[in-house]
């Protein structure tokens, strides 16, 4: 492989110029395409990068052998035929979250990346982050004890999706969260949801997911509500975790607080619950941009020969999640159990 | 009627001495007797109220012809057979939150109170706040537009109950409040929970409420969070409320908010939605301690031979959504229709 | 020494009702007679307190061989005298904050009760706070490092004063609690305020207090303000507090924050000033009311034959800086030396 | 003049790539040459605007005829001389905040400037905030009645300057609002500080502003604060506004609050004080970026000859009140009257 790495970015809507942006401050990569079939935007990138080359035939990206790496930030619906045809093309390959529209098309992503020996990635962003980062670490060294709960609330108002419902929007971010930090993954999913636009799809989803073990896991994603919350509770039997995005510094906070079950109660059949307060701890995170972060593991894995931590497997795990999800939602909070075929090896 | 009501009050717990303060501050009101098993208690209550009887045999309370009024502050299973006994002596009754176990009760009580024109009023105390009965009066007035959803989150460290699980102490604060604010009530519900303490109940629940409308309401109760937070979310067509019963002083806060839906679309397939940002607004409440209120109102009904706003039917009305919903939960979110089973008349 | 203290409370506005409850508390103590000049307010203490004896004249507190102790919370131009004359007749006495009109009052309240070996306390309420005293804990270990300034605002609607300035009413409780957690105090004031209501005393005011050493403190009160404010940041040259009193329960949190100063920079003349990040802690505080470990502390003391924390001299230093802060406010910021006359011996 | 303009920008280090971005959002405006003395940040400027033309050295700016333009972001001592030269040159000339280190400084750009007709502009950026220019609507509209107090604190933990102390770094941004919102401008100042670093400049400083009329402001600044605060409460006799400017979204609160006074007091030597509490409103702000809209109005105010809101005298009368502020805090609070020697017609 040469030494400059070139990138061709396909999409450059909301998501594209960020990727663009972050691509471009890593001395040894290089953006050398942008394609967007939109051409007043290809204009915008034009102006402000004005020795790349802009395009509306993503073809052109595909055929240009000196392109490595393609990043795609387009709408959902086109990820996969986009990035099957740069694997297909011998290129290392970007998707936006979600990975793919169904678990089956993910697969063969995964598949054709394997075959081709080429890094497939997606870009669950959050993971790269100092505050999810931390929590996955102290999670990791049992500083929770263990884990009781995950309750994650992501609202605000816009950005209405049409060819996606809410959950593929925004509780990917959660799914994908709490496939991380978490020791496990879920077994079965009951979610609710209603859409408020005639004929769109559902803008106000609750996801329970259960587990395995006596832990239980909640999601509320919200495009129309008032304020923007982004705030997660981890409860642990010895500490509880409030992680909250918003917070310009301290984003994560650790309470040394919980119960304590005592079983010689004064009524035989009855528990003593008592509580218990200590302090509370909000760790230093590390405050690289999580794009940053993320392009640079990128580039690593593709020198290197590694697989990113979001590889097409996590992209997997979060589509089977939103699949199951759905289906619940469908039938109003029906058990849907996790399809858990794996990838044939 | 004399002029001077007289009230025992069963129960010296968490709640009662509340009741009791609350009562003594009424001039045509004296807390006769204060009965409660536990003679500590009672110790603690005659020290407070020295020309108060106290007593550990609720008897004395039925039996006592110059006792007009019962208030009963018990744990929950036994507000049916308290409550039952006290209308059978010809007592009014203010039974704490849940009115009863079941709806089964809840009817046999709403029954007897019928028959001997007797007041019966559940202490549905968040009904009688200034924050609970201003978002009333704003959505009677159309203040929101038509609803679109009602989603609440009360959350804190503690209390966990041995009789009821987290839905029949925390949420039926949700159901009440909802119920009372909202247009219409919910025909079904898909609940899901879990207990992490062995042998006793869920001390985790959320609750989708659907409608016949296009509206949707959801709760969440945990006794086991890191922190305190009372947060409702009511979203309108054109506007939309945040209530933090948390907040000192603007408890409520309405934002003009909103989207604009525009069918004539650059795609004819999809809809436009545009997004409405406009002042945001925090009316000023009535402070007076709402247990205050209610307990004015419970006597002015009693005086005047009216019904109060929380009387048996609401309490009935929060009992079924509660059976339902626990229900529901115990199969893991299948949806349950609410028994609209009518009060024979 | 009877076993039973007995104790006559003079005052039952505002905070003399809390004197009452607390005192109450305390299984030795017995409040025996409450003062005031307001009928209306000995007919509130009557019936909240049945067995007590009231009285507009409080000779009959003075000239009552049973009582050992008086606490005094009337406006403060009374302070003195009725401190005074208890003491005379010979009983242990807690005055309201501030502890007098000035200076030479203080001296001769502390000489009084010097010569006749009485308890002299001065009812500075924050001292016995969990929070106050966690912040002197960790600035006497040295959890901060060098102190470079105290910083606090006490701002609200409300309660104006007609006898006192907004400086002895509000920064009295910044005062005693600045002298109370720093090592040092302050040797001179630069004070600015003002009076919105012709007539009346400033409402609004600014303290600027100079140390010896390298520390700087301020303190902002205003009776005027929309919004209620209760913050104090303290900085030192490795840590940094951030006191708020009306957070429910993080009222103390300790930033690893600070500069780092390197004088081998680049120019020979400039230092090199870097910023250093870490974790923040918040503490665990004791939560027993302040009114009752201050009460129990004065009730010990008493019994001890030994000087409160908050005793007459605490008083007194806080009434020198009162003084020397309305004394510059008068000529709009000059500087003012705090008088250091010591009590004689 | 030319269609398009073009401009020099001197200064590339935190303001400058701020300056360069939004200018060059501008279609008719184009950033020609960018100058600064440290080598690295040309090739940074280079590399992110590949056609715009660098240099160390500033005169290539004041020679080149087709410069119509200059923009000034470097440290405050430079400001003069860089100013006055492109003024000499011919040039319409933007300066960062503070507009010189003096106000006779200031006096000789706005004679120069005058003189040649060019426009003389002070980057006061605040003043083109969406909630700066709300709040001078509101007060301009009588919407807070007779103003009472202005009180600003702006504090964060970072950015010593060398050069200026905090006052000329960060009070500069509350003396040009204040003076932009306010309807008279302060006649006296009283101001303390301290240093930190041996040698450096004040790193605290508190300034209380005294007015003709019965209104007083505060300022307080420190680069030592464990947290950031951008907190501003404006005072008035029938409402008051809280101005968070850190707030994502309201930043703007009015309180209808305040007091009542009552000269029929039952006491006929005292005021009889009643306090008003009602709605709480957060009007909704224009939310364009300040900078983007103060280049507009720059741009505007060259092509028809008009003078900007935050012209030469506004940054000649905030320059007036630094002087002031740093010379009573070198004497610890001594009052310093505002220099009105007026610029010579």
């Amino acid at each position: 492989m040469r030494n400059l790495i070139n990138i061709g970015v396909i999409g450059y809507g909301y998501w594209g110029p960020n990727l663009v942006r972050n691509f471009s401050e890593i001395p040894e990569v290089q953006v050398k395409t942008i394609c967007d079939l939109n051409p007043k935007l290809l204009v915008k990138a034009q102006s402000r990068y004005p020795t790349v080359k802009v395009t509306t035939d993503c073809r052109e990206i595909f055929t240009d052998p000196k392109i490595d790496v393609v990043a795609i930030a387009t709408p959902v619906s086109s990820h996969f035929d986009l990035a099957f045809k740069a694997l297909q093309a011998g290129k290392h390959v970007l998707v936006e979250k979600p990975l793919t529209t169904s678990s089956q098309q993910a697969l063969r992503l995964i598949e054709e990346a394997e075959k081709r020996n080429l890094v497939l990635m997606v870009d669950h962003t959050f993971i790269y982050t100092g505050a999810v980062r931390k929590m996955r670490e102290i999670i990791a060294n049992n500083g929770l004890g263990e884990i009781y709960y995950y309750d994650s609330v992501r609202v605000n108002l816009g950005l209405f999706q049409h060819d996606v419902n809410v959950i593929w929007d925004l509780a990917v971010h959660d799914l994908s969260i709490m496939n991380y930090v978490l020791p496990s993954e879920p077994v079965a999913v009951s979610a609710t949801g209603i859409n408020h636009v005639f004929g769109e799809p559902e803008n106000i989803a609750y996801l329970t997911l259960f587990f395995e073990s006596n832990l239980i896991a909640h999601i509320h994603v919200n495009w129309l509500a008032p304020v923007k919350l982004r705030r997660t509770l981890i409860g642990g039997n010895q500490k509880m975790i409030v992680y909250d995005d918003l917070e310009p510094s301290e984003k994560i906070k650790v309470y040394d607080k919980g119960i304590v079950v005592n079983g010689s109660s004064e009524s035989v059949y009855q528990m003593l619950i008592g509580y218990r307060t200590g302090d509370m701890w909000s760790p230093k995170l590390e405050t690289t941009e999580a794009l940053l972060t993320e392009a640079l593991d990128f580039i690593n894995c593709i020198k290197q020969g590694k697989r990113p931590v979001t590889d097409g497997e996590a992209g997997l795990r979060v589509v089977r999640l939103l699949e199951a999800a759905t289906q619940s939602m469908k039938k109003q909070g029906q058990l849907v159990e996790i399809n858990l075929v794996e990838v044939a090896a």
